[in-house]
């Protein structure tokens, strides 16, 4: 199981909340204590919104916490908006496209969770994508090609709406295999202006998602993280199971999350 | 453009063809001299028969030329039956899993060369493997493909016609989209048993390929080429294009080759 | 804290070892329960012994647990005397030069364990090597330098009585820059034909070690290792703190092990 | 022989120079028109100034041409001051430590030379820096090591004298051990104010250095590169043997490099 963190607020260096604190995500990616997997090091990446209307995006396969490169450009690159993860593999081999987060145009997205079954998902998965986003893919996760399903149903105009579709899509093609749907998904993406974080699981066990108001910076920063930083239980407010966060200029909003399914295919 | 080395014969350390002669298929990476690219530093590979079924198999990513572990193994592994290549990428990006050969159960393969349109081409191609041949595709390269293909097409109980039956396929459908198919393809395989190679294109310019007879070893060893390692002119004989190589126990056996597909798509 | 495994006897897959058992080395990389830090994800190494004289050596920084090289190579590679190691860093960067086994000409090594004070103690064991030994010395780590003084005070004629001068060496040296000695080292190594292991340390804390007889083997089949592999107390012995093992054709013998320092100088 | 670009002047974009002209530095590295080999495959690396006293700084072993990292990199990082290097290796290996620029505080520094008997001055040169310089040395390169001499002889306070002082000091470190001295040494290093580069050699092959005013920045943009990327010969000016370039607020400045060793020793 991954861990990672998404930042949108004021202009803030990654090394803040990649390197600096005391548990922070290198930590955890050695030794994350609420995480199924103790150990995270499949890889690891940044997103990170800057200039450009795409996000700039770094991502390799060591260990993070063996990276000179990552340790010097998360010093060096200050951001309003960015995403950090660091990878335990369940499915995709370890290669740098492999690793989260994903950029498609100004597109980012990362995530922690599982797909069961996706040996025998996979492919009818991928036939629903049109020739364009079937040839942007560059891996062979379930997450990226859950982020192109995304796409695929309208990401760039409705981003709640079209990442309930595509779960409902991926729920709905269990069923017609013959096949319990499972899956856990605790998401971030970006389109470099907002936030979106989603927590949703089929059963009970949806990972978990903290957001966390950012002490030290204007009052709309806002840190969405799989696992909190710090035991400041003030400070971090978990979000609860079926849920979809945005941040934006507004401040923070979260709202339902219904994969758009017959209610039966939710079991719990 | 790519370079490569297959081997079948008396057992036989890796480093003597991969590493030790004047001309040797590292020193090629470095300065091929009838390749179209100068550089071939986007990988390599090597691919043996031993004491298993299936075959040994190391891959990298770093230019063939910096690798002391493929050194040390090219001096340690002595075998009667491998191919070794080096990578010059002309579609798919550099990972291990673009890398040849490409092995599949006691199969493996590895090619020189190019095949137009791809990138319109790969979904029906793709579209025509089995759900477990589909499962089985690692990267994204034509190269891979092209030898799953092969093996949809029975590529394990009848090499020779599996192979035209590929291109065929390949050449048919290219023409269904209405592009002009313009496939180079000089291949070699093996299910360690036999040697097995292809120099074929639907132009004039079939990349090259050469066998040799080695010196120093029983009668019946033979390295298959993509360009010669020295000058020596009786060593090396030209296989024409159009042409599939068979070595087995009873030597060397050259036969046409010829795509199933109408004589019109041949073009010249 | 690193895991290792070094075997000695009939000729054996290193995968039997490395990969197949319930607790093999690469399980113990992602959770080892003797270990001080819980993750061995700072890359790995292999050494074996086969027709050259010198061993064959392959390593590289991903996470062995990663790696299909590693896995392919293990299931290929079938040897009478070979070592295998699992990094967690303590001293030196990610780098291969840093992967243990260590090699020079027919000599491998590895190493579990510290040198405390190394960036002080650096400078004044490397003016220690002649510039042959010197210029051989590749990476950054304790443990390579520590093997380079080995062969420096004789270790191709006397291992034994050469280990204890490197270490009684070590901590003189730290004692003239007036340091308190703590060296921690539990360690393997062969010339090809023995195998030997050292347990010490200036504390109380010298890391494991233990032998076990390998059933399905020939008689005279031992295998070393940090930490053992299964729960069957019958099968593994510890080696006591101390301890100088020589596994050779009359089997295995435990001596003890003393640095030539001053009696002081050791500590508890 | 590698490959280098350097800048200085108004904000730019590292892409616009490593990537987007014509004839960019990593289309150098596939075909350099210039250079002795004609690949420079051997690992890449960047530092440029930001908001930090220190660069950032971000180095890998891959072919530069193969890198997403970089093209994202050089997509989105903007900066007044940057160096650029892509390597071909002709002493040290091929590691992320042994790659172009190095960074020691708030200096950069990166080379295209070769540094003659290196095997045998490495020690009698190492043993010259002080404790803190000699455990600041990550790799095994003379590059590195002839930048910590250069720190060691005063680079923070009087560059040029310190450049001087500490090729002067290899050549008759190398006359001393009964050698024919051979340096070439183009170089290019930064404090992240001033950018100074240097073309020197022992003989009279220094490697070519040329610099050139930048169109579409203001006046006082200069780019010092090793090879011109374009046929613009009214834009690039060659920098003569023997000559210390400076280039400041003040504009750039070329004054005569003399080494401080007797004229015999610089022999023609």
């Amino acid at each position: 199981m991954c861990r990672w963190v998404a930042y949108r607020g004021a202009q803030c260096f990654l090394e803040d909340l990649v390197t600096s604190p005391a548990h922070s995500l290198i930590d955890q990616s050695q030794c994350a204590t609420e995480a199924k997997t103790a150990t995270n090091g499949d890889g690891f990446g940044i997103a990170w919104y800057g200039e450009r209307d795409e996000p700039g995006h770094y991502r390799d396969i060591l260990p993070a916490w063996s990276d000179d490169n990552l340790r010097s450009l998360a010093r060096q690159i200050a951001s309003p908006l960015f995403l950090a993860h660091i990878r335990a593999s369940t499915a995709g081999r370890t290669t740098r496209d492999n690793c989260h987060p994903f950029v498609h145009g100004r597109w980012s997205f990362m995530h922690n969770g599982q797909l069961s079954h996706f040996e025998r998902l996979e492919r009818v998965l991928e036939a629903r994508l049109d020739d364009q986003l079937y040839s942007a893919r560059k891996g062979s996760t379930d997450s990226e090609l859950l982020f192109l399903l995304a796409l695929e149903f309208g990401l760039e105009d409705h981003p709640k709406q079209a990442l309930e579709a595509a779960i409902g899509f991926v729920i709905s093609r269990a069923q017609a295999l013959g096949l319990q749907p499972l899956i856990r998904f605790t998401a971030a993406l970006s389109d470099g202006a907002s936030l979106y974080c989603v927590r949703f699981a089929t059963d009970k066990f949806a990972p978990t998602l903290y957001s966390g108001r950012m002490t030290g910076h204007a009052h709309d920063s806002y840190c969405l993280v799989s696992e909190p930083f710090d035991e400041d239980t003030h400070r971090w407010s978990e979000i609860p199971a079926g849920s979809f966060v945005s941040v934006t200029d507004a401040g923070i909003d979260v709202a339902p999350f219904r994969p758009a399914v017959s209610p039966r295919a939710i079991a719990v």
